[in-house]
């Protein structure tokens, strides 16, 4: 059973969930945290003490390993990909092989030095991608089909895939996680609700003319990323081995009332554009999750949307550093 | 629409599907078939005719664009992959990089050189892995869910699945293949009905004691390649664009009577041992394609089980190679 009290590492530590899940077991009482990082960290070093910081290179097989051998985690959640969809047909190749590389290096290791170890496989509902016309888009169950729609979301897919091999092969202890649209504090401006914030904060200071956006029709899922956390905590302590969960709200909003939310909490008036470049066309309509088998586990969102966006919008207001493309 | 006029191209035609395939479409009265090889290949010189044999990297995506951009083919069949489930964890990183490779290559090539070549994309039906306890394994239909259970059959899926990703990204002519188990004349050893005549057929020579099996209860549903070969030609000509066909005979012989046949044929008593090492933890008990798809365009396979062994044999028995493990 995984606790406060185990040993539990975390990858992508310093990245925007990964930071959140971090933060959060902190302040659930773990102390036993070790963290990863590819370049050094002060963040990192400041939560978790230097020792338990490790500098290293996940692509490395042996270095993984050795990494496993010496710390003897209890539970990972291995957070560390590359995570976005943009540009992902330019960068294919580069994709696979990163997200491919980073799981199987986790995979040998956990199968070769602690292979009791619980590990949250983080995969993506992009592996959804399409839901065909004749089912609910509203509800998204884990069991619905994949039509992932672009190489990042193929990968995220790849990554759980070969998972699920490892675990059905080497009886090893992996939860199969499949989040939804995840925001709040950190994100970087290439996500539409943080590009969002980001544009605002910029016009607010001047800096910018109007708020160039995508399309405003679709319906998503939201979670904050500090619900989120709870939910990896949740699936760590008490998921079911081997079993796949759908990470999200189950409530739909559209791209529209998100940004006229966010509008709202402006200073000013601010114009917005529509930006053929932002139009992605293979974009579904509807896509929310349903996450009765995560709420089964004791998980329910504590966040607003309203107070979601005004933590983000805070946070934009306070970068002060080059405007965001 | 594709026909025996058509300019068609085949990679990995030198190996054991291809170039049945190849052979077929000349009987046909096809023409203008190009072919790739990586290393240089006589009979493939003989059979196409040196200006059709291009010998290429089909990994350096430029190598294969300049191929496509020269060659101007109306139809692609790309067969050239990693294709074997034996040592696939071990080899894990490097099938998935290969296929994925391979895969992207020719799609970038498609995409920028011949948008409207119609391309037959090969997955396998080793998608589906794991047949879910509540499905029939009997009758493997194109919707069931994809379980993998082995690194080389998540690089088929991940190949079919980037495919499908550049087809509706790009509106490219893609049907997909997925193949159940293709026997017959020219399969190399390592697969379980080759290497049960290679021994057969080195014990005749008394260069072999008893002939090793591994699990002979699971049920297989196996096409003659020369079968197989008729209905990629139909798929070209006839298949929907952007549909998914089983390949497979819709029959399912359990592996001990595939041994049966092969030992009546034998010309003396065989011995037969069961090795471990050869038994497959993770072998489902039946496996068989629905290929009610494939058929209303027309297939039907033509070879009977005692026939394609009795061919598988007397090739075996032509060859004065090494003893294959």
């Amino acid at each position: 059973m995984i606790s406060a009290q185990s040993r539990v590492l975390i990858t992508g530590a310093d990245g925007f969930v990964g930071w959140h899940a971090l933060t959060h077991l902190h302040s659930q009482g773990w102390r036993d945290i070790h963290v990863t990082t590819y370049s050094s960290s002060d963040r990192l070093v400041q939560a978790c003490g230097v020792d338990k910081v490790h500098q290293v290179d996940l692509t490395d097989k042996n270095a993984v390993q050795e990494l496993l051998q010496a710390v003897q985690p209890e539970a990972i959640i291995h957070f560390a990909a590359w995570s976005s969809v943009g540009g992902s047909f330019e960068n294919a190749s580069k994709i696979m092989h990163l997200n491919t590389e980073l799981q199987l290096g986790m995979l040998e290791g956990i199968k070769n030095a602690v292979p009791t170890a619980r590990l949250l496989c983080i995969g993506s509902a992009h592996a959804y991608g399409h839901v065909p016309a004749e089912l609910d888009a509203w509800h998204v169950t884990e069991d619905y089909p994949f039509f992932p729609d672009n190489p990042y979301s193929v990968s995220k897919l790849s990554q759980e895939m070969l998972s699920r091999a490892y675990a059905t092969a080497f009886e090893l202890d992996i939860i199969f996680v499949r989040p939804f649209n995840q925001i709040g504090p950190g994100q970087r401006g290439e996500f539409a609700v943080a590009s969002f914030a980001d544009q605002i904060a910029h016009i607010e200071r001047g800096e910018q003319d109007y708020l160039s956006v995508g399309n405003l029709d679709a319906v998503r899922d939201f979670t904050d990323v500090r619900d989120a956390a709870v939910a990896y905590r949740l699936l760590l302590e008490k998921g079911q081995s081997q079993a796949t969960y759908n990470l999200g709200s189950g409530r739909g909003v559209r791209m529209q009332d998100v940004l006229d939310s966010l509008l709202q909490l402006a200073d000013q008036e601010i114009r917005v554009e529509v930006d053929a470049q932002r139009l992605r066309p293979s974009d579904l309509p509807v896509f929310v999750a349903d996450p009765r088998r995560l709420r089964a586990l004791g998980w329910t969102p504590s966040y607003s949307l309203e107070q979601t966006l005004r933590d983000i919008l805070k946070e934009a207001r306070l970068q002060k550093t080059e405007k965001t493309e």
